[in-house]
């Protein structure tokens, strides 16, 4: 079995691979290579399985190098976040939309119609969401990162039904908590406060205490993506899937953040609202995915499980993928 | 003012060329240069405001090329039919997808933003139409074409967003009447139907008399893809739009002939309905457009302004634009 990540060295790319090192097989079958794809690969860990491949995803030439010895699923994470590919529209254009066009057409022609699971984005919807949200939910994006988002979605839809490629794309919420640094993730505060909050640190907040969002911990994403490559073939015909999202505001993680931290450290803590930011990422509506749900998708469970999940307070344990949250919805 | 037109020497290409030039103007301005790009350009007027350029959209320094002068508004029609691009994945793939890609994203660098006509088509719904149709239908698209045709509309619809390009998509139902070749046109049943009897040729019909199809003649079309390069700006926001069609079956087109051409040919044409083509081609519903109406485009008013403005049994005259016909809906 050989499996391939693009994005490898990124935030869920080196989860993983983490992962898929520690569970040494997918599909029922042993991985004997897990070829890993970014401009980066410093910190991945040492393991004769592993086949490194530094470059761009946009070089086609690297694609087909990568591809050259067969492939069986390709976890396609790879992006420009949602705010630098808006401010830098042709890297985003290169790299969300042409690149994996290029891969997918590049997967279509191999013999065996390869397993793809493409992180795709909640940011397909836009803003102004209906007020109570399903998995049927009209495509409006704001940002150029969720149209290439959508697009790519499309494609795999169509080469789905045409046999060509096996693919299956996942809308993922934001995901937490990724590491303090400039990301160019429009959603970047959604970490920032768990870290924040977790080292003690004062965090001035983008957006007010009552602001909603939906949240998943990188953890419970990467479970998702390995169940997404397990799925065996088309689930009535759906490749694209609305993953759940715990619905919680602000003050619902910093309740959770402070029973396992600490009620003293709420006062560092403070709130200033920048409004766009909050239309885009603060306003989000509950949202229902009994479909996703059914096919053996999950979010964390509650606030707390995203708490521990995501920062890893004590010592790691299994994930508990709880299936009957009251969170949700 | 410059005009670039694409696929200018395709069915509906040819009869934009003749109406540009036989206008003169566009959006208030005189025509100085028209631009014809195509593979083959023999047989458009001699003009000497045409610009002639010979060759593939799937060139980008072509595309440069032609642009290289600077361009004011650009009519996006070459296509490679559905079934064409349903069999040759690949053609269809660089040129309905990546060409229109490469065109929009030249475009997009332009110092002002240029207008851009594209044409779509009801291809994006795919099979499966609701009974009742409207302009806020789903995208379920059944063919690569169509999937790539919706496509395409998002990344004009996110460039009118971001400002850079001024674009408008229509989507075209069946044009008709195309000459009688092959042309990998899956629909190409309905012009072919037209010119059999208009020639008083024998026909056998592959959909069934009760099949009902969207209808427009190439003298609509092209007076609706003037129309969307006049209008001035995005109309609340709308890039997209759906052609107002004349929802007809194949009985009320042949009643509509007979009385052109004479009751007599009805003799000729018989019927062996091809199921899955009937599938795709004719059930669809009746569709309203109201939003469509109110921006100012049309159908032909009826089966035999449609007749009238497809063959042109009689000496060309003014197109009646009726906006109030009961055939629509």
């Amino acid at each position: 079995m050989r499996v391939l990540i693009t994005g490898a060295n990124g935030f869920v790319g080196r989860e993983l691979v983490r992962c898929l090192l520690a569970r040494g097989s997918l599909r029922g079958r042993t991985i004997r290579s897990l070829l890993v794809l970014d401009t980066d690969l410093q910190g991945l860990p040492d393991d004769s399985r592993l086949r490194r491949h530094v470059g761009s995803i946009t070089e086609a030439a690297l694609i087909r190098r990568v591809l050259a010895d067969g492939i069986d699923v390709v976890f396609h994470l790879v992006s420009i976040p949602g705010g630098a590919a808006e401010h830098q529209y042709e890297l985003g254009y290169q790299v969300n939309l042409l690149a994996s066009l290029e891969l997918l057409n590049q997967l279509r022609n191999k013999s065996m119609p390869p397993v793809l699971v493409y992180a795709s984005s909640v940011a397909v919807y836009g803003a102004d969401l209906p007020a109570k949200m399903n998995e049927h939910a009209e495509l409006r994006p704001q940002l150029s990162y969720g149209t290439h988002k959508g697009m790519v979605e499309q494609v795999i839809t169509d080469l789905g039904r045409r046999g060509e490629v096996d693919g299956r794309a996942l809308r993922l919420p934001g995901i937490v908590a990724r590491p303090r640094q400039p990301n160019g993730l429009r959603s970047a505060f959604m970490s920032d406060l768990l870290r924040s909050f977790a080292e003690g640190a004062a965090y001035e907040c983008p957006v007010s205490a009552e602001a909603t969002a939906w949240w998943m911990s990188a953890r419970c994403c990467v479970n998702n993506l390995i169940h997404a490559a397990e799925i065996e073939g088309e689930l009535r015909g759906q490749r694209v899937w609305q993953l759940p999202v715990l619905h919680l505001s602000i003050a619902q993680v910093v309740d959770a953040l402070a029973a396992s931290y600490g009620e003293e450290r709420r006062e560092l803590i403070s709130y200033a609202a920048d409004e766009p930011l909050e239309a885009l990422f603060g306003r989000l509506p509950p949202l229902k995915t009994p479909l996703a749900r059914a096919a053996g998708f999950n979010h964390d469970g509650n606030a707390t499980a995203l708490i521990r999940n995501s920062l890893n307070p004590a010592p790691p344990r299994h994930l508990p993928l709880n299936g009957d949250s009251p969170h949700e919805g």
